[in-house]
């Protein structure tokens, strides 16, 4: 089966971590970096029969006024992580792709989104239907006009106020219903993004900690289409290190009696968590991994604070105190220094290689192969990092056998 | 197959790491302490069969003078890692333990182990031949006094000097005729161990960085004589967040440039190694699984430094600086405190355990599944830590299978 | 004038703080322990004719129940922070002193620190006057009992709720009417202890950050009683830190963009601070020093959080941005591992000392030379560390200057 | 009186150091960066009649081949350090400086040195004395082609390696006899660079640990001629740390039993080092102040290592293990993470200002108040960086005083 033009379509396509996604493909294209930070590029996936940079197409959503240029250049700006000299080069590219961007929705995403939404946005009234057709309408015409044969949208947008999912009907039929009605309607603009996406047959992976496909009803609605999707939160550093650090100390029976996280970082993620009333569901996000790895659940501390002097370079600092024989008490520290979307925009890239390429293979439902990317990984209950990687050599391996087979 | 009693045979039996697993033995039996830090004792392997911490009796070798009991309370008052109160209540256990220490061997150790060695022991004028004779008499009497089925000979001396194992001949019956020529043998103590180990056919376990059983001789003669030998070198601290964090690394393909590691502790084992020759040696494995696991070898430094006042407290500063996407460069920093002697005596209890099982299961030459507890695992490739407590995993559920069909 | 026997009155008796500065002098008589730790102690100070460990008698108030000894057990029981053989020879000393103390005052501590105090205790109904008669009468009895010079009150209590100082009348008459109005009333028990001691023409140490002798009313009884007081806050260890880092900042002209520092800690005063209204105030205290040293305010954070695994350890971590030449961000990052109780007893031990100096040489009010020892230094503009200790060496070198003419 | 050019003579030019200061004072002059970092444009001193960055002007020596913007280059594209904006708007002045550089002089660099020499300089024969006289025409040459008032030498070369400086006879009048028998002088180039700057009266900084006008005999020849000097070695990153929190630790009668700092870095001047036979007493060097600010000498340990990847961006750990109360033991752990070039270069610029003001003010000899800037202050007892920096303000305080009456 020949590979084709994929689109990859971006919500919150002029934040930090899609401008660098986006730097980062462009710059792969004319060959002005290396592949340092993409998981797809490992020595290791060459046979899995993954497409080629130059066969995607990128579009996208975003609420914010300015070029999407402008948004791409505060990588060197403000946060001195992309050389000036790469930008120069890719500046065309990025151009052409500003003109496939979108106004995004606005629905339920909550004062602190709404704030640095372009304000021609803000006096648009969508209903959760609306909005979805709108959603639709844009995918549709980019399909169209690029000739792809898949789209996979990414939802890198910020953090929407945590919604109650509980609340909505478990089944499809009854949460369809409930569109037309925006009062009774709690679904969050991720979620609107998610039901567009699966309706138009894409794959859809959710970067963000926000609600997106994850409601029993979506998750029923992609399987219906025959629609993909992967989530959730992408794990790029602290999470990263805990579900790497953890499967030690079980593995050793080094009682862990506490773990203290300290997170620090000053780009708008960082600023529109500050002021969330879900902020304490992120950091809980954060823990939720060590009681399934550990067996039981230490005291735990996460704070997520917004220090604007760091910009996108995050600082955690963790502090574990554990237990070892003659229960005698002993300490890691770890301090991990990242610029956020540089962690975060290879991921986005790599999901979409992989999530395209389980397209090809026929794979519907949720993408579990992916756990490894993610904070809380939909569907799947293995939370071992280590672990998670060895499912997704194995997948690859098993379409890679079978690639080689159908030649 | 019915349980029966196993000795331990302990070489180093009044070190730091020997005297505290002995501690930890006795405290175990009367229910002192609980398991943490045992990984036999983990829910795990609760199938796997393997002996109780009544069915061991301890003895050992060692070169020092003063009473077991004496370099035992160091654990308290030198570095207030045991509890005054257990020590108490064990004092009478490790009393008659001690009955069961013989003088050891100074054949080849090195200077800075000579001179902490008994006087008397010093005037003792072993040939390797009359070395091995003397072990291997205390090994048999251990055994029958005790009614022993099995031994498993565990070394947890001090580090020796680095010996050339290049110029032994690789053929055990060419080494055999060398011993009687002490001035042309130039194996050290550990190997005599060894020897005599194998050929009363015990297991051997090698908790240390010296040379052991390591020579190609010495493992045609374990395999001829059906012995088990593990090893080298517990893995307790810097060198197990190495193999638990590079295959992070590797796996999200973040390039480390340059890896530091200072490590710096106080104990008897500190004050070998500052002295020794064979300081860089030990320094250099800490690294040597940078390669496997990366698949590269970046800029690495070791530095073991010898700091009285941390006595047993091991403290460890790693700063991994590695490379993310558009070549950006990161760190990670951690700092590893703990207690050397509380880290490693429960791996050699858990050494124990698992090698007296596989000796009921009949399994013969290195017993590879045990790489995970060792810095260079012998005859294994495998250097991820998550992938080789896999490889424990998996023989453990192969045993408890087969013991289950057994029944 | 000959030295003379001195009382040392601790509010909150059977505390962390109080119970290591009870063992610390009962073992500095006794020569156990060395002198390490003990500011006063220093040979910078040995011409400043301080009393002797000899010269004084320890009583106190506490709202607990349980011995005074059962209480100090702890210090070893749960941190590991002093020897037993010491608790077991200080033992009869500190069942004398149990004899001195007397049930505490609970007018406005607050219910955090309501939850732990003597059931019979809860039951009394002070009024502030009531209150502060009762408090006069045990500092008169125990004055009396001992035969004693002078009386150094000192406040180790724990942090009450934060109360607005600013609404209670400036003037000491006014408010001394106030004192029969219990409603109208809000003087924390802190104040109350102040106003007694005060009375008695003692001098009066609040080491905690509760409001105490400061409002300006009590600084005028101080005053016109010819009374001492010295506070608030002692400085331990983060604070002590930015107090000693901060000039350096400052004088090196590098420009401090954020300083974020997290506490965690398991102890009472953790426990009770988690709970308090006032742990904002707390934290900000932790930060005011940093306007007047650098001249300008940098984003701030410090958290504290109790961490019971930590018991009385408490672990600071720091993270300092600063911005050099050409407006390059740089950083410093500290962690700072101590036993709290340890680091804050001598130097209560140390107020006592400077405090009964300062009466013998006639000095009256605030005791503005031991800004050194404090967080918020009561009438004191110097927040230098550096330059605070000098002014300690100066005054010292003054009355040392002057014992010897008088000589 | 009034102020007029003054020169800056850079020995090291194109070093890292100087081309930082050259760029910088460029850059200021042009307002195109702030003041952060300068510690002469605090505001407190700006009473103290001090130069403007306007009546500087640079030349310099050194041995590379290159032009002087090349080698400033490399503080953008190797350390990210320099925005290449400001980069690009100070070129020309960068190559009219250039204008001003010499070839500098090889004698008894040492290997390491002259590896990066230029080609053509390695081939002239320079007898000490034909070096100085090659030395002062430049110098003299300069002044004379500027209208110079007054020229300060400054040396930012690379370290050599250590000189015995006391096998050099004392008095000036002998040692200016050997300087025509190369085999018999083993001064190094600093020494005689410093000659050559004291015998044309200018004033000389040692900014390096390298021997420089310290050898009694040439501080004999700078009171003589009437010239300055200060030094040595430039305190900017983990000794200026220990000069601060030293005296935290003595003030508080905290005992430190053991201090290790580890530093890392990747410049020339650390690739210099990593071959020096000096690197063990530029270790020792950042030792030394400890023993008479705390009174006793801790264990200590310092490593200088070369780790490539970082390139100018020095990492200092230090682990401070220190005694409390009751002889507990405590941590402080550090990490100091600085662009060295960026933290050295100020004070490069700060000590040209203020040894120009000394010279107005008539000062000879060692200026003991700059001591603060230095890791081994000349001539001077003080180590705690708090008490140096009141030495600065109080000599500054002073010359401000006497400009305000004579005017």
């Amino acid at each position: 089966m020949a590979k084709s033009r994929t689109g990859i379509w971006l919500i919150g396509a002029k934040g930090g971590v899609a401008t660098t996604a986006i730097l980062g493909l462009c710059a792969l294209r004319k060959k002005l970096i290396e592949s340092a930070g993409l998981v797809s590029s490992l020595p290791r996936f060459e046979n899995a029969g993954l497409a080629d940079w130059s066969d995607f197409v990128v579009g996208g959503h975003d609420i914010r006024a300015g070029s999407l240029f402008e948004h791409a250049e505060r990588m060197h700006t403000d946060n001195k992580a992309v050389d000036p000299d790469v930008l120069a080069r890719v500046k065309p590219d990025v151009e052409r792709i500003d003109k496939n961007l979108r106004p995004g929705v606005l629905v339920n995403v909550g004062e602190a989104i709404e704030e640095f939404a372009d304000k021609k946005l803000r006096r648009v009234r969508d209903t959760p239907r609306s909005a979805i057709e709108r959603i639709r309408q844009d995918l549709a015409e980019f399909r169209k006009q690029h000739k792809l044969a898949h789209i996979v949208v990414v939802n890198v947008a910020s953090t929407e106020p945590s919604a109650d999912a509980d609340e909505l009907p478990p089944r499809w039929k009854k949460l369809d219903k409930l569109l037309d009605k925006p009062k009774k309607c709690r679904l969050p603009a991720s979620s609107l993004y998610a039901i567009a996406a699966f309706e138009e047959e894409c794959s859809y992976v959710n970067f963000t900690p926000s609600v997106g496909g994850s409601p029993p009803a979506l998750r029923e609605l992609a399987l219906e289409r025959g629609a993909r999707q992967a989530g959730f939160d992408g794990k790029t550093g602290e999470t990263l290190l805990k579900s790497t650090l953890a499967p030690m100390f079980a593995a050793r029976h080094l009682e862990v009696m506490s773990w203290v996280g300290h997170n620090i970082f000053g780009n708008l993620d960082g600023k529109v968590l500050a002021q969330s009333p879900n902020k304490k569901a992120k950091a809980a996000a954060k823990d939720r991994l060590l009681r399934p790895i550990l067996g039981y659940m230490p005291q735990t501390l996460v704070s997520l604070e917004y220090i604007e002097s760091l910009g996108d370079w995050k600082t955690a600092w963790d502090h574990i105190h554990f237990r070892g024989f003659f229960g005698t008490p002993m300490t890691l520290q770890f301090t991990w220094q990242g610029c956020d979307s540089l962690l975060a925009a290879p991921l986005v890239l790599d999901l979409v290689r992989f999530s395209e390429r389980a397209w090809r293979a026929g794979e519907i439902g949720t993408l579990t192969f992916l756990a490894s990317f993610f904070k809380t990984p939909l569907d799947c209950e293995e939370n071992d990092f280590g672990r998670q990687f060895q499912m997704l050599e194995a997948w690859c391996d098993g379409v890679g056998a079978k690639a080689y087979v159908g030649k």
